[in-house]
């Protein structure tokens, strides 16, 4: 692989179209779309046509004549095609940790004699902080344990399984069906945080036979900072799942006025509170994008893109000592590359410095991600060629690179 | 008072400069700024910068260098001035339900010898709803009683008293230092829910002695559809309360990465994921009209608006059976006025074709807001009399204004 290879990589890619369907600046590399995606050209003219005619010029009556109400379902009935799930699975609402608690909760409802929920030591701390304020809360008993203890600590006395489909910092992937079925086995539910999957890999919800999920908004489906999130809930648990959360969106007649809260009989119930219109507006924009690719052809670039990187890292930079996080079979990872490395960190500020855009995760990782619609091999090419000069010259060895910001 | 009146008056108005300020619809009286507040003139050129500048260009670097990380203090800080609070007391995060879940769980954990809430029969019913979860899940004992009963109903054993300050429907406002002593010396904690006041009237949290409280974004505080909402937390509280929905933003170190919720010792640790950073943006647009204009005057002129409709209602369409909600005293109202009526849902369609828009809360409410920065005098004017035609031709007793949409 030279730079030329990649260039035809490019030149022969069927997605190679999309490229310049989001805005990206001249001259930056953004490794970075699994932490915030780019931003498709579509959503400032949609979001401007909301604000001046929607909201300015229609006001109110948007609720209605605009579809504003139906949003969280128009909307999660799209990422349903993404995650392979029925549309009337899938709505968008709230934040990731907010759907993750009403669904946990939801969960120990469904399971009345259990209460112990499993999930993986290293989850995304969120995932875990959201479990132990609801065991906190409830009494349920959390188990966080290491990987490889997760599938023995599901017994009969679990209400809930935990799990983030693709691991935020090692890529590393789940067997979604697999361990689905090692929880129905003990009678236990089981919950996927597909925030790292959504709009990254194709998945399949259904066939899989998952209980319950959430995922986020703002990684790989383009919906912009703080997008609204979704929520999974299969449909033979919707009659029954009972939110703690029962705001007036989930009534099952939030504008009778009822005194006394009654659930909507569908997924309606997991709404909570007024959904946020500019969020989801955006949202639908980047859903949009990606409903137009085929997905197991986007799957396919993605990992190619990810394989490319590690295999350019390894060789050209070799002498750094940078240790590959997750399994290298690429159909056991999603599409963002972890490299650990004492000075992370700075090693990610003299990127950013020169143009190339990864993220730090804490303690030492370097993390790059690759949404398949607006990157191409020869990226990945310079990205590594960047990194490999910053490497080579100690670039990364200033203090203005080693000074943490407030969001790293 | 006639219609010249109404324009002398409009004439003198020191707050008259403001309505230029807000996008409003040529040939329209918006008269449901209670509902979804109108669009200030700077949101959209705010939201074109942010949606193509910080997200487009800037990208993820947009969280340090835009300040997106800051946004939920530092516009909470600009709410605390139109509550009555502290700076660091306010903080904007999630819907109003999801905060009042948060705050109300917390009281619990700050009075945890005590299991009972104390709400009113009436208050707007998602605040209802979300305390009947929220015992559901605990223990706790929620009393729902009619309005002379809640200070009765504050024993010993009541953690919290939950009220709405000016109510949905009536406009009624409670007293909230004298409220809030009472819940006190009883020893329970007071949560006010503004959605009805925040940015329509004076207020004093402070000076009332409040503990918490929540309030929505997207009426009189002009945010747009589903801006997020904000809540508020007495200084003296912020240590030891404890939200069960914890997730990464209200740890004490979000970006440490610490495997178990270590709590922010401040208000973060009220905040949960992910803030919605396009909802808040318009939010601070909305918040930073309102902060220019002087509050009392606000309130006055507000006051003499809503006194002003009733009279001329009263006067004018005296033969059509419309009865007042809520109590006469402008000083114990909020900004809208609500008249029952057996077709008011028709009445209120019948308006809002003939360009008053209004809105109707069921079973039999026609209620319309006086939000004083962009209404003017003439407009109550011009409204009563489209009103009284609409009542004097039962121009509402039509099919199609009976016929009820999902949003009413």
């Amino acid at each position: 692989m030279d730079r030329a290879h990649a260039l035809a990589l490019d030149a022969a890619d069927p997605l190679a179209r999309f490229r310049e369907r989001f805005e990206l600046p001249e001259g930056l590399i953004y490794l970075d779309g699994n932490s915030l995606g780019a931003l498709p050209k579509t959503t400032a003219p949609a979001l401007e046509d909301l604000v001046r005619r929607e909201w300015g010029r229609d006001l109110i009556t948007s609720w209605n004549k605009a579809g504003w109400i139906d949003a969280p379902a128009r909307i999660g009935g799209k990422i349903a095609r993404l995650v392979g799930a029925a549309a009337h699975e899938v709505a968008v609402a709230d934040s990731t940790s907010v759907n993750l608690y009403k669904l946990a909760a939801g969960a120990l409802s469904l399971r009345p004699g259990r209460r112990k929920i499993v999930t993986e030591r290293g989850n995304f701390h969120t995932d875990v902080y959201i479990l132990e304020g609801l065991a906190a809360l409830t009494g349920a008993v959390l188990e966080v344990v290491p990987t490889e203890a997760v599938l023995d600590a599901i017994d009969e006395t679990t209400a809930l399984v935990v799990l983030t489909h693709v691991h935020y910092a090692s890529a590393r992937m789940w067997d979604m069906a697999a361990v689905t079925a090692a929880a129905h086995a003990r009678g236990a539910l089981m919950l996927w945080d597909l925030s790292h999957t959504a709009g990254a890999l194709a998945c399949d919800l259904t066939g899989a036979g998952a209980d319950l999920a959430v995922g986020c908004g703002y990684k790989h489906l383009n919906g912009g900072p703080g997008a609204p999130a979704f929520l999974y809930v299969a449909e033979r648990h919707q009659a029954a799942i009972r939110s703690p959360l029962q705001g007036w969106m989930g009534h099952a007649e939030p504008f009778a006025f009822e005194p006394s809260f009654r659930p909507a009989p569908d997924l309606r119930a997991q709404l909570c509170g007024t959904p946020p219109i500019l969020g989801m507006a955006a949202l639908e924009c980047g859903v949009d994008v990606l409903l137009e690719a085929d997905r197991a052809e986007a799957q396919a670039k993605g990992r190619a893109l990810c394989a490319q990187f590690i295999a350019l890292v390894e060789s050209r930079c070799a002498a750094h000592g940078l240790r590959l996080l997750g399994p290298r079979p690429m159909d056991q990872r999603g599409l963002h590359v972890s490299f650990a490395h004492p000075e992370a960190y700075a090693v990610v500020q003299a990127l950013i410095a020169r143009g190339v855009i990864g993220d730090f995760r804490a303690p030492d990782i370097a993390r790059f991600g690759f949404p398949p619609l607006y990157l191409r091999h020869v990226d990945v090419w310079d990205a590594v060629e960047i990194l490999r000069q910053v490497l080579d010259e100690r670039a990364w060895d200033r203090p203005e690179f080693k000074a943490r910001a407030a969001v790293t």
